[in-house]
């Protein structure tokens, strides 16, 4: 296979906004939502989206608790999630650098 | 601006197929049309395309020649390519590294 061929890039992780939110979550122990979109300055509705694609994929999980009586949210990457970012890193220099 | 914020990745070139077309042209001279499609893999009608489209952004430039009475297409990335492929590379690494 060649070094340049697209298809080697975890499409799950490569678009745009699903790339930031795994690079803040691989930074990080957990994030909560408003954490999250700031950092990837995204609107609520698109966070919401692609964290749940995220998700779907096993990549992301989430704690639901309570804090002052108000619900919160925290992801963080699972094991399967920091494995496919592993790779997909990997599969991305040698695309950039060959 | 966060390091995070996935917008200042440049769409036109994060597609993944157009980000391995902008790699391979990167790392030669100049490419014809079959050798981008056998390292890039890509079937003709999605290279064609996506081709179209970085050359539309001026990021791509293709001359046109004959070869033993055969049309042949050769691609080059321009200045404004390289330069916005070195931009990118910069955006991408702080997006990950952080």
């Amino acid at each position: 296979m060649s070094d340049f061929d697209y298809q080697q890039l975890d499409d799950i992780i490569h678009s745009r906004i699903r790339l930031a939110i795994m690079s803040v979550l691989v930074s990080v122990e957990e994030a909560d939502f408003v954490f999250l979109r700031e950092k990837v300055n995204a609107t609520d509705g698109n966070l919401s989206t692609h964290i749940k694609k995220l998700e779907s994929a096993g990549y992301v999980a989430v704690n639901k608790s309570f804090e002052n009586r108000k619900p919160i949210s925290r992801y963080i990457l699972t094991q399967k999630g920091k494995k496919a970012f592993e790779i997909y890193i990997q599969k991305l220099e040698s695309l950039l650098k060959k």
